[in-house]
C-alpha cells in the first residue's frame, strides 16, 4: 500500500511517499514560496542528494500538481501513475475536539470547519491541501490526522483557562496542545524500545525542537500538555516566549501602540531563544555563541532548560510520579547538553541519567538512564510522518 | 515604641497601630470610599466590635487626617498625641529591584519612582499616603516595606521572560512576584513553630487567598515565586485567570475589539473562580455551589487545587526535593478541603497529610502532615502588618 503524506502550511507543502510493505520512504520532496515569487520543490534523492526544481506556484492546487508531477518525473520520480497512490494523509494543525484521525468526507469537514479559526492560516492551507488532491484525484481516500487529537483525554480541570466560562462555550477557547502526533508516536515508541506497555506507566514526553511541547502521558492516555489554545504557550522556544505574564504583553500593546495582530507576531517570531539571545532561534548556535562567553546567550540556554525542568516536575506532581521521560525532536535528540541540564538535580524522583550515554547520544533509539534509575529516560526520535501513514493505512484499510 | 502601618490603596487607606513592646495592636481601621463619595472609617473597637464613622475623604490627605483623628479620639481612640507615633511603615506593591524594607527619604523616592508604573494605581495611592503622613507629621520616620523585596533573590533564569530582551532593560519587564512580606513571614514563623532554621531546609510557600501566590524558597531564599510582572501570573484566584496561553487575550481583543485596558479588566476582576464558576470569587460560596450540584462550581474547584498542585511539583523540580510546605492567608489557613486536594496523590515525594488534622485546622498555627511524613506541611496563619511593623522598628531603631 502506497500512502501519500502531505503537510500544506501557508506557504508550503512537504510530502513523503510511503511503500507500507516496508515503511520505506519512495519519495519527498518540499515546495516552498508556495503563493509567493520564486517557489521551488527541494526533492530528496535516493542517494541522499538534493535537487531544487524551479516553478513558479502561486496556489496550493499549482503547488500539489507541482508534486504529482515531480512524483511522476521518469528521472526523479517514484511511480509511473497516480493510480498507484492508494490514499493520502494530511497532517492538520487544529483539529479541535476530534480524538482520531478521520477519513475526510463532506460532513467530516462541515464538523471541522468551526475548529479552523483556532490556527486559521494552518487551516487554510490545509483545507487547500486537500481540495487540490481531491480535483485530481477524486476517488482517492483522505485522510485528517490532527496533532491535537491524543491531548484530547486531557480532563476539564487541565484543558480549561481561568477565562469567564462563556469563552469556553461561545469561541472553543480552551488547551489543545499540538504536536500530538510526535507525542503519540514516541510514547507508543518507547513501550517498543524499552519493552513496556504505555498503558502501565506514567510517561513524559518532551517534544523539543524549534516549537516544544512537553506532555503528561497517565497510562497511555495525555492528561496535559503544555501548549495551550495555541503553540504560544509552554516552554520557551527559538523564537516564541513560551508562558509569560499576559499583562506584560498587553502593557507593551499600550506602551508601543501595538495591534493584537502585532503581538502575536512579537511573541511568537521574535521572542525565545532569539528574543533572549540576540543571536538565533537555532539551539546550537546559541550554544556556540554561549561558550565563546556571550552572556545573553548563556541566559536564553538557562531559561530554556529551567522552563522544560519545571513542566517535568508539574506534570509528575499531576500524575503522582513518573516512571518515563522521554526527549524528542531537534533538540531532544541532538542536543545532549539540554537533557543534561534539564535532568540535574532530578534525583529526587530516582532520575539517574547515565552521563556517557547521553553524552554519546545523537539522535539513537536508546535509554541513557542508568540501570538503576528508577525513572526511565530515553532518546526516541520522532516520525509524525510515520505516523500520518500508519493512521491512514489503518483507516483506509477499514473501509 | 508605637509603629503605624499603612496600606494605602487607590482608594482606601487601612492601617494598624501596633506597641512593639509586645506586638499588641492598639488600633486598627480601614477608610474606604478615598476620592469617592460616602468615604467611611471602619474602625475596630477593642471588643471586637466594628464601628462606622462617615465622613468625606475627597482625597488621600483627608483620608490620613481622618485616620490620625480617629487615633486620637478620646472615646475610640488609641492615643493623646500624635507624638506617641514612634513610626510609620507602608505596604508597597511594587518595589522594583528592592532586595530590603527601606527608611523613606528624598533620594529614595527616587530611585523608586521608576519602578511605580509597574503597578500605577498602587504606587500612586502609595506615594499619596506617605506624602500625606509627611505633611502631617514632618519628622516622623517613614518606612516602605516592599512586597517585592523577597523575591527579589531569584535568579535570572526565573525571573526573566522569554521576550526580547529589550524589553527588560528598556522596561524593568520581568518577574516580580508579589505577596512577599507574607511569603517572608512565613517562612521565618514556619521555622520558629516547627523548630527549623529556614536556611538548612526547601520549603514551598502557599499564599492562597483572593489573590494567591506560591514561592519556592530554597535555604531560606526566594528561587521562584508564581505571580510575575503583575499580580495576574501563576495560580487560578479568585477573580484572576492565572497562567494563560496570551494568544487567547489576544484573540478575544480582535472579536470583541478590546482595548488593553479592557483586556486587563477581564483577566483580573472577571475570570478565575468567578468566571469559572459563575456564582462568586469566593471560595466559601463556590464550595457551596459546588456541594448542591454546580457542576460549573465544581470544575471551579478542581482547576484551583490542580493549578496549585502543577506549581507544587515544579518548585519540587527546581529545589531537587521539597522539605516543608506551608499553607497561609484566607483559603490556605481555612479551607481544609482545597490543603487536602493540593496534596492528594503526592506520596511520591514523601508527603503524608494528617487527614483528622488537616481537616480540623482552621487557620491554626500547626503541623498537619503526620510525624513519618518525610515532607513537614504545615498551616502558618500569616500576618504581613506585623511583619512591615517589625521591618520598620528594625530600621528606625538602627537610625
Amino acid at each position: 500500500m502506497k500512502i501519500l503524506v502531505i503537510n500544506c502550511g501557508s506557504s508550503s507543502i512537504k510530502y513523503k511517499l510511503y511503500d507500507m510493505t516496508d515503511k520505506s520512504v519512495l519519495a519527498a520532496g518540499g515546495i516552498e514560496k508556495v503563493g509567493l515569487a520564486g517557489s521551488f520543490n527541494k526533492v530528496a534523492l535516493p542517494n541522499g542528494e538534493k535537487k531544487i526544481i524551479s516553478h513558479e506556484c502561486p496556489t496550493h492546487t499549482e503547488g500539489i500538481k507541482l508534486m504529482f508531477d515531480t512524483l511522476l518525473d521518469p528521472e526523479i520520480g517514484a511511480i509511473k501513475s497516480l493510480d498507484e497512490i492508494d490514499a493520502a494523509g494530511h497532517r492538520i494543525v487544529a483539529g479541535g475536539t476530534y480524538t482520531k484521525s478521520q477519513i475526510v468526507t463532506d460532513e467530516m469537514l462541515e464538523g471541522w470547519k468551526p475548529f479552523m479559526e483556532l490556527a486559521p492560516l494552518h487551516s487554510s492551507a490545509h483545507l487547500k491541501g486537500y481540495l487540490a488532491v481531491r480535483a485530481q484525484l477524486p476517488n482517492l481516500p483522505q485522510v485528517f490526522v490532527f496533532d491535537t487529537a491524543f491531548h484530547q483525554t486531557m480532563p476539564p480541570k487541565a484543558f480549561m483557562y481561568g477565562l469567564p466560562y462563556n469563552y469556553y462555550t461561545d469561541y472553543n477557547f480552551r488547551r489543545y496542545g499540538a504536536h500530538g502526533t510526535s507525542h503519540r508516536y514516541v510514547t507508543a515508541r518507547a513501550g517498543e524500545v524499552l519493552g513496556f506497555d504505555p498503558k502501565d506507566v506514567r510517561m513524559i514526553t518532551c517534544h523539543i525542537g524549534n516549537g516544544a511541547s512537553i506532555s503528561a502521558v497517565d497510562h497511555g492516555k495525555c492528561v496535559d500538555t503544555s501548549m495551550g489554545l495555541t503553540p504560544l504557550e509552554g516552554v520557551m522556544m527559538g523564537t516564541r516566549t513560551g508562558d509569560i505574564d499576559s499583562s506584560a504583553i498587553l502593557y507593551i500593546m499600550e506602551k508601543e501602540h501595538q495591534t493584537p495582530e502585532e503581538a502575536i507576531d512579537l511573541l511568537n517570531k521574535k521572542s525565545g531563544l532569539l528574543g533572549i539571545s540576540g543571536v538565533s532561534s537555532d539551539m546550537r548556535e546559541v550554544e556556540d555563541a554561549a561558550e565563546k562567553g556571550n552572556e545573553r546567550a548563556q541566559l536564553a540556554l538557562d531559561m530554556y532548560s529551567y522552563r522544560i525542568k519545571k513542566y517535568i516536575g508539574a506534570y509528575t506532581a499531576v500524575m503522582g510520579g513518573v516512571d518515563v521521560i522521554v526527549f524528542t525532536a531537534g533538540v531532544g535528540e541532538h542536543q545532549w547538553d539540554v537533557r543534561k541540564a534539564t535532568m540535574e538535580g532530578m534525583e529526587y524522583l530516582g532520575i539517574q541519567l547515565d552521563q556517557e550515554k547521553n553524552e554519546r547520544n545523537n539522535g539513537e533509539e536508546e535509554l541513557i538512564s542508568l540501570p538503576e534509575s528508577k525513572v526511565k529516560v530515553a532518546v526516541i526520535p520522532t516520525d509524525e510522518e510515520l505516523m500520518i501513514a500508519s493512521d491512514t493505512k489503518s483507516l483506509v484499510a477499514k473501509q
